[in-house]
C-alpha cells in the first residue's frame, strides 16, 4: 500500500481534532483510501502553546513553508488570510492537493485561488468552508449538477441561530440571549462577525458561486446582522405564525432593468428573515445549521448538521481528504469546483421582498386609510394588517401598534416607502422592518 | 468538444423526465460536463405506448442490446430484474458507464453488480434508487468518507410517511388515509410494497450497505408495514410527544454474544417507528423523504426532499450523468461504491430496541401491580406508563387503557415479555406494540 505524506496547517479547535483522527483511524482511513494517510507534521505559531488534544510532541513545527514542500496534501486550516493564502498557493505551486476550511480567505480571494489549482491541474476542496458537518458543496457541485437550482436559503451561523433560537423560546432580549451564548460556548467575546452577519456573507458568497456556476465576492452580499432584532419583532412574529432566522440567500431572478432584458442576475444577502413556521428551515434550533435549496427538477432539498464545532467540522475536513486521497491512489487528474457561468450578481435594489413592517401609531380614526393610501402610492400592496391598541392614561392619548406584511416589491420601492412613512403625522415611529421568505 | 453516447432504457415516469432534460437543457449539461451528452435512444417494449413527454419518435426502439452495444453511458430506468440485470452486465462488459435507479436490483444483487463494475473498471452509479431527489448516497460515501457512521434513520417511502401523516394531521384511520393516499396518486392500486414496507427494505438494505462499508441483502433486512397502525396508535402517541414514522434503520451495535465479544454488528430493519416530535424527522410531512445519520464525528445530519415523482428522481439520475461524464472527459478511471468492511448482520432478535405497548386491562386494584411484576421478572424496564379509565354502565366492569414506553432492552425480551402479558388474567388484550427510537 501506498503512503501519502499530509501536512496539516493550523491546530486550533478543527485541526487538533483533524489530527486525532488521523492518528487514531488510521487503520479505517487507510481501508477506504487505498493508501496510508502518513501526518508528516503540523505548522503551528507557537509548539508550547495548550491545545484540546494530547499530540506527540514531534510533529509540531514552526516552519510552515519547509513542510507544505513535501506533502502530497495540505490541510489548511490557519483561518485568517495571510500566511494562509501564501501557503495554499505554494502548496499549489508543488502539486499538492489542498484541502482548506478558511471560508474568509476563500470567500475574498477563491477566484485566485480555484484559477491556479486548475491550471496546475490539483484539486482544491473546501466543505468545511460552509456549514460545518455539513455535507453541502459536494452535493451542488455532483448531485445537483444536471439540475438548475434557483434559489438557497442557509442557516449557516450557529451563533446567531442559537441567540434566535433563545429569543423565540425565552422571550429573551438580543443582549440576554447573546450573554446567555456566550456563557455556553457558543459566541465568541467579539462577536462582530457572528452577530453583523460577515460570518454568514463569506459563507454565502462560496454557496451562491457554487451554486450559479459563477464565481461572487464578499462585496456581492448585502449583508445586515441580528443586532437590531427585538423581543417585541420575535413576539409579533411569532403571534404571526413566522419564526425570525438569520438567513444567507442567494437565489436566480429575472432582470428586467434596461440593460438586461430578459436575462437573469443573482442577488446574494444576508439578513434577518420572517419564515413561515412549518417552513423545513423553521424547526433548524440551537447552534444547528441548514441549507435548503429550491432546484427546478430536484424541487426542495433541504440538509441539516452541526454547523462549527472542532469535532464536526473535523469530520468535513476528513471527508475531503479521504476523496481527495482515493482520487489520487486511482491516478485520475485533479479537478477543483467549476465555475463556468456569468450571471451577475444584483443589488438589493433590484430584488422583489416582501417586508414586515411595525408602527407606532396615534390610535386616531383615518390612520389606518392615511397609511394605506401611502403604500398604494408607492405601489406596495398590503398582505395583512395586525393592529393592538395599548389604551393609555389620558384620552386621546392612546396608541395603537401596526404590522403590516407586503406582498413582494422591490427593495427600492419598499425603502422608499418606509421612508415616507416616516414622515405622516400619525406615526410615531417605525419600529421594525424585517423581510419575509418562504411564505 | 467530444461527445458522449447516451443509451436510455425504460420511458417511465422518472425515463420521460430524464430524456426530456437531456433535450431541453443540452447546451447547459455540456458546459458542466465539458462534452455534448448524446441521447442516441431510448430502449421500450412499446413505441406506441402513451408517454407523460412528448419526445422525438425516432429515439425509440425495441432493440435494448444493440441500443447498449454503442452507448458511452446507459441509464438504466426499466426498474424490475429482468432483462434490466442482463442489459446492466452487457453494458458493463462494452465498458459503458452504468447509472441506475433500481433499487429492487441493486437490494437482491447488488455485489454481483459492483464486482463485475469493479472488475472492468467502470462507473455504476445510483443516487436516484434511494430517496428520490436527495443526494444522500454520495454524501455518504464521499463526504463521511472520514467519519464513522454509527446510525442511519430514514423516511424513504413517501406513501407510508403520507399514510402517517394523514392519520397523524386528521385523525383518520388506515384505510381511509389510503384511500385518500391513492386517490391524490400517492399509492398505488396494489400498494402492498410501500405499505407492508418492503420498498422501503430494499432502500435500507442500499443505505446499510454504503454506511458500514458492507454488501447487506434484501434478506438481511427486518420488515414490519404499516398496515397494522391504527388511529388509536397515533393519537395514543401524539398524546405522549411522540409522532409515528415507518423508518428504515441502520445501526451499528456490540455484540455481546458467544461468538462475537467485544465485535460489532449492523442491524437493518423497517418498522413502524415512535419518535419523540422535536425529533427533526418528525418535521417531515406528507410525501417527503429524510434521512438522519449519526457520525462519530459529524454528529447529526439530516438530508430532506423529495423521496419520488419523475421530474425530482430525474434530477438525481442526472447528477450521475454529469459526474460520471466529468470524470470520463478528463480521463480519470472509473470507481463504483467501496464496500470493503465485513460487518455481520444482526437478526432483530439481538437488537436493543425499546418498546410502546399498549393494553386493554380490566379496572381492578392489583392490575398494574401485576403487570409491573411480569416486566420486572422478564428484566425489562418501564419508564413510563399511562392510563386511562373507561367507564362502563355494570358496575365492576370497567377497564382501562394502559400505555407503557420500555427503556431499552433486547427485542428477545421484549418480544417475551408481550407473550407472557397476554396470558395474564387482568389483560383483555395488547391492542399495540411499536418500537421507539431517538428518545
Amino acid at each position: 500500500m501506498s503512503t501519502l505524506r499530509i501536512a496539516l496547517l493550523g491546530c486550533g479547535n478543527v485541526g487538533s481534532q483533524v489530527a486525532r483522527i488521523l492518528l487514531e483511524d488510521a487503520d479505517a482511513l487507510a481501508a477506504r483510501t487505498g493508501a496510508r494517510l502518513e501526518l508528516t507534521g503540523i505548522a503551528v505559531r507557537s509548539i508550547d502553546a495548550p491545545r484540546d488534544v494530547d499530540l506527540p510532541r514531534e510533529l509540531f513545527t514552526t516552519d510552515a513553508e519547509a513542510l507544505v514542500e513535501s506533502a502530497d496534501i495540505v490541510i489548511e486550516l490557519m483561518g485568517g488570510i495571510e500566511p494562509a493564502r501564501s501557503l495554499i498557493l505554494r502548496s499549489i505551486e508543488h502539486g499538492a492537493t489542498v484541502v482548506s476550511g478558511n471560508k474568509a480567505l476563500l470567500a475574498l480571494d477563491g477566484p485566485t485561488l480555484y484559477e491556479k489549482a486548475d491550471a496546475a491541474k490539483v484539486q482544491l476542496s473546501y466543505e468545511a468552508a460552509v456549514a460545518g458537518a455539513i455535507p453541502i458543496l459536494r452535493p451542488i457541485r455532483d448531485s445537483l449538477s444536471g439540475d438548475r437550482i434557483t434559489r438557497v436559503l442557509g442557516i449557516v451561523n450557529g451563533t446567531t441561530n442559537f441567540i434566535l433560537d433563545q429569543m423565540d423560546t425565552t422571550g429573551a432580549q438580543f443582549d440576554d440571549a447573546l450573554a446567555e451564548a456566550q456563557r455556553l460556548g457558543y459566541a465568541e467575546a467579539d462577536p462582530t462577525a457572528d452577530v453583523g452577519g460577515h460570518d454568514a456573507a463569506a459563507k454565502g458568497a462560496i454557496l451562491a458561486s457554487l451554486s450559479f456556476h459563477t464565481r461572487f465576492a464578499l462585496d456581492d452580499v448585502y449583508c445586515e446582522g441580528i443586532t437590531q432584532v427585538t423581543a417585541a419583532d420575535i413576539a409579533a412574529a411569532k403571534d404571526a405564525g413566522f419564526v425570525i432566522k438569520l438567513l444567507a440567500i442567494a437565489e436566480l431572478l429575472p432582470r428586467d432593468d434596461a440593460d438586461g432584458a430578459g436575462a437573469e442576475g443573482v442577488s446574494v444577502r444576508v439578513h434577518p428573515t420572517l419564515l413561515p413556521r412549518d417552513h423545513p428551515l423553521a424547526a433548524v434550533h440551537g447552534a444547528f445549521n441548514a441549507v435548503f435549496i429550491e432546484a427546478e427538477n430536484a424541487g426542495e432539498l433541504m440538509f441539516y448538521g452541526q454547523g462549527a464545532g472542532g469535532t464536526p467540522t473535523a469530520s468535513a475536513v476528513l471527508g475531503d481528504v479521504v476523496s481527495a486521497a482515493r482520487r489520487m491512489v486511482l491516478g485520475g487528474p485533479g479537478r477543483t469546483e467549476t465555475t463556468t457561468g456569468h450571471v451577475p450578481s444584483m443589488s438589493i435594489d433590484a430584488v422583489r421582498t416582501s417586508y414586515s413592517i411595525g408602527l407606532d401609531v396615534a390610535d386616531q380614526p383615518g390612520v389606518l386609510a392615511r397609511i394605506a393610501q401611502l403604500f398604494a402610492e408607492q405601489g406596495v400592496s398590503i398582505e395583512t394588517l395586525r393592529q393592538s391598541i395599548h389604551p393609555a392614561g389620558d384620552p386621546g392619548q392612546a396608541t395603537a401598534e401596526i404590522r403590516i406584511v407586503t406582498h413582494r416589491a422591490t427593495e427600492a420601492a419598499l425603502a422608499a416607502t418606509v421612508e415616507q412613512i416616516q414622515h405622516l403625522a400619525v406615526i410615531n415611529s417605525v419600529t421594525s422592518v424585517l423581510r419575509v421568505e418562504g411564505a
